[in-house]
């Protein structure tokens, strides 16, 4: 049981959870200081006493609200001082007094170790790990010691900014209130700690319903403090065109909902830096050659018109087909429209991925289309796959020729699309609730893969949903996996897919049932197997009423209450 | 269709809906004057010009944003003073400006006319209509007409203050803005309304979660949009006592979560009066004799000890019951104790009824005791249910000795307790999704009901949900129902048990869904059958947006929108 610590071990322990959990021990962090409800642990007790003699090298008092210092042995750094400004008084102790304990050393602060010569990481944007950076990549060594002096320091060794960043987010996880004196402490502890996964990830749906900036950024600030690094943002679809084109503003115009509703382009890259200051890239997906209805209503020639009646172009057929479909793949103009479109996305975006979609290509339309079937003549093409093949082919070639690293759905793999080894899948597919078998196709084929299935947070249900989240591992749920296929696995995505869900519930219809997920893609699979999943009920709770106290209205994962002053919280971030 | 008028018919309209929508004509409520989304009516089509001259009988245009006065024959009422300030400009226009159209009649204001002789209602608190009450009790007629100089105004005639609430807000409801001259317009128009149930209710749990004050506020508030009335308030339960009593204040000194999250006696008697301000009335509910554990905490005496090892009182039996269940019977302390607390139950409740609850009476604990054992022999009982009946009869007679009337869950009629045919059974079990013959043995046994079976909002699930409860009638799902039941149907209830709910998500979480069971308890049945829920799509749409208008964070229904400023709304309502 690795949560069952003894406070003797606390000195030196060297952990590594998603979630720093002390709890089941003499310790906690804040948010849990108080009995917790129907989880199975710890059992309902009241808070422990005040540590007795024996203990008290393990712990250290915060001496005051402001007695935090953040150094770092890298100077001007935009993205670490903007994480020390986050990490303030007001975001760990809220409007609590805090006082020192007599007879315990005094914390005193946190200082970050980085390497010299990574000051350029500063001025960049976290990336996808190369394979041989990912142990070192987001890994942080988290010490809290006592110095000569007496006085206890933090100190978080990382080999990137991103790593620190982690780290801070671990550090202000330790720090817990007594419940009796309310005084604040830290304990005594070493912790070495790096995601499993290089990819983590939240995919948000602003096509379906406009999604907020101050609501993004919400999402943003509670991933970061769920160790998430990944925002996929499907930012049109079908239904509506948020995105300010400037080469192309009829995109928007005509296809936005309101003029109200729209992301200018330097919206997208506030969001961007947002993201990075957290350490979380964004990836913006624009979905082709199917989910593109909305291009219709400014550029009609880009899909394809469908023959409905058999005999007049553009013409629907009921159940079938609408009365155009699909980017036109015969045309010329299809292509160097998106050329110029994705020349623009390109510098809009700052991730070296860009998602291009692909999913649900179906061949309804194209089958009733005689301009279709000339094309498939003359390219000698005898299989509609073949027709989705060359858009595709000609798509990924064009985006690769920007510069870009195509991510898309697993689709055109499902539909026989011969695609390149270095394009990224992300499999979405069930069958049932049995998602294992595509994702095995994924990897059998020797692509890279990021894993969602399991994951769309949008099929809500009754009851601890998160259960199977978090029992959904893409390693064990494969029997026949190799170890070379285990390293094509680069993460997963939780996804929100957004017909119900807008600004009114998305927050709290992922926060925090996504902790399930991340703590699956955090932590190392020596620590997780499918039987703990009553353990991290008890983290999962805790990190709840975290992210409540810092004002993201999580919703709760069964009875109970977080802490006294959870009414004054909620009307303050309410109104 | 009853919802496809033409505009020339509004001029002679008579007619009852819950929600007013006119918007299939060509004109609509505020909320509801853009294109409406994925829903099947209208079209998508782009909001109507303004009217032409043969139409311009037909609607009046609101001067200023200060221009509608409201006024009635009741002098002084503060229930009418109270709903006039509600009715604002604010609520209506919120910040837009408001200019008069030239050509058009000018709308004056309001006139409420209600019988003389009926001021006390304005000191009194709305209650359950007797059966020959039940055509007028929130029936109102709404008139928008010219009067001979030319202005128009609105009368409303109702016969109690609470029918008078209903027709102010479908007043409300009838203001639209033209999106092209973004004047505002009133229709000119004949409504006569009234509910076709008493009891429209929601269900609250507060003790699973605690639920802050303003929230309950903010859910009465969107009742009253909604035209339900009342809120069944479950105030306690196994997990906590949040109630403060101040007959036994250790019950929520030791059961509450937290002294914190707690209910003085005050602040439920002010959330009544809020309550009774928007016509709604607030019944309370202590669930007893099972759903008690809480009560172990403060007064472990009142409980049953169980025999779960067969020997000693106070041990538990896994799976069967825990080491003390459900209100000791045989003792007189149980039955003195609860007639001292509820005597101070009826004192701070201003409704008639008290819920009682006496659902989930299960037998196991007491088959494992030799008290219950003895006290079966010493008054001649052979079945537990005799037990049960013995606990029930004695609450429910104390309950009606104090002046109260009983509601209780259905449960004793279905363990075979014989009960008097005065207690209201709420209905609330099904068999898979079959509810109809729970409903059908209550009304065989002549009970009047409140149903609830098919209406508990706490099961969530993917997709449009809305729709089976909408296509939940208490008379067309009964098809061997005769008149005389009919008549025993008070009405019905959504419920939300709060194992996963608690002020993060439950407003977004019950509306706008319960709008579509507030209409079926509302409309009169000629309107509604089972095929019409593709029109109620399109008045839940709308009734979301007008939600969201109001500041209500009410989920979507379906892809889509509302308006320009909901991104402003969203901001001023979450922060």
């Amino acid at each position: 049981m690795p949560l069952k610590l003894e406070p003797i071990q606390l000195a030196f322990l060297v952990c590594s959870f998603f979630i720093v959990d002390f709890s089941d021990a003499y310790l906690a962090p804040i948010a849990a200081r108080l009995p917790l409800k129907g989880t199975p642990s710890p059992p309902g007790t009241p808070w422990p006493e005040p540590m007795s003699a024996n203990f008290s090298i393990s712990i250290a008092t915060i001496g005051n609200r402001d007695s935090i210092t953040f150094t770092s042995n890298l100077n001007n750094c935009s993205i670490l001082n903007s994480a020390f400004n986050r990490y303030s008084p007001d975001l760990i102790f809220r409007d609590l007094p805090v006082e020192s304990a007599s007879g315990y050393p005094v914390f005193a602060g946190i200082e970050i170790i980085l390497p010299s010569g990574i000051e350029n990481q500063c001025g960049e944007y976290p990336r996808l790990a190369l394979e041989e950076e990912r142990d070192t990549y987001e890994k942080y060594e988290l010490r809290v010691e006592q110095d000569s002096d007496s006085t206890v320091t933090a100190k978080i060794q990382a080999w990137t900014v991103w790593g620190a960043l982690r780290g801070l987010e671990t550090f202000s996880q330790l720090i817990w209130q007594n419940g009796t004196s309310n005084n604040f402490f830290i304990n005594i502890s070493q912790i070495v700690d790096s995601p499993r996964y290089p990819h983590r990830g939240f995919m948000i749906d602003t096509a379906r319903h406009y999604v907020d900036i101050p609501v993004i950024e919400t999402i943003l600030e509670a991933m970061s403090y769920t160790k998430l690094n990944v925002l996929h943002w499907h930012i049109v679809d079908d239904q509506s065109f948020p995105f300010v084109s400037k080469t192309f503003p009829e995109l928007s115009a005509k296809g936005a909902y309101l003029p109200e509703l729209t992301y200018e382009p330097e919206e997208v890259q506030d969001i961007i830096n947002y993201a990075r200051d957290r350490g979380i890239r964004v990836i913006l997906e624009f979905d082709t050659p199917g989910h593109t209805h909305v291009y219709r209503k400014s550029f009609p020639q880009l899909l394809t018109p469908c023959y409905g009646d058999g005999v007049n172009p553009g013409t629907p057929s009921p159940d079938k087909h609408a009365a155009y479909e699909i980017l036109d793949p015969t045309k010329e103009f299809t292509y160097s429209f998106m050329k110029q479109l994705f020349t623009e996305i390109k510098n809009v975006t700052k991730d070296e991925f860009i998602h291009l979609g692909m999913d649900e290509v179906y061949y309804s339309c194209w089958q009733s289309s005689p301009e279709i079937t000339a094309f498939m003549e003359q390219n000698n093409y005898t299989e509609y796959s073949q027709v989705q093949e060359h858009y595709t082919l000609r798509h990924l070639d064009m985006v690769k020729s920007l510069g870009a690293k195509p991510l898309i759905w697993h689709d055109p793999l499902e539909f026989g699309v011969n695609l390149d080894k270095d394009i990224v899948l992300q499999v979405w597919k069930k069958n049932g609730s049995d998602w294992a078998p595509y994702l095995q196709h994924a990897l059998d084929e020797g692509y890279q893969v990021i894993l969602s299935s399991p994951w769309y947070l949008n099929y809500i249900a009754y009851g601890e949903t998160w259960r199977e989240y978090y029992e959904s591992d893409p390693v064990l749920s494969l029997p026949n996996i190799t170890e070379d296929q285990e390293k094509l696995i680069l993460g997963g995505e939780a996804c929100v897919w957004a017909e119900y869900a807008d600004p009114t519930n998305l927050v709290q219809r992922v926060f925090p049932y996504i902790g399930a997920i991340a703590e699956r893609l955090w932590s190392p699979i020596s620590t997780l197997d499918k039987n703990r999943t009553d353990d991290a009920m008890h983290r999962l709770d805790q990190h709840r009423c975290r992210l409540l106290w810092r004002g993201i209205p999580a919703q709760p994962i069964f009875n109970g209450y977080c802490f006294p002053q959870e009414k004054s919280i909620r009307r303050s971030s309410k109104k």
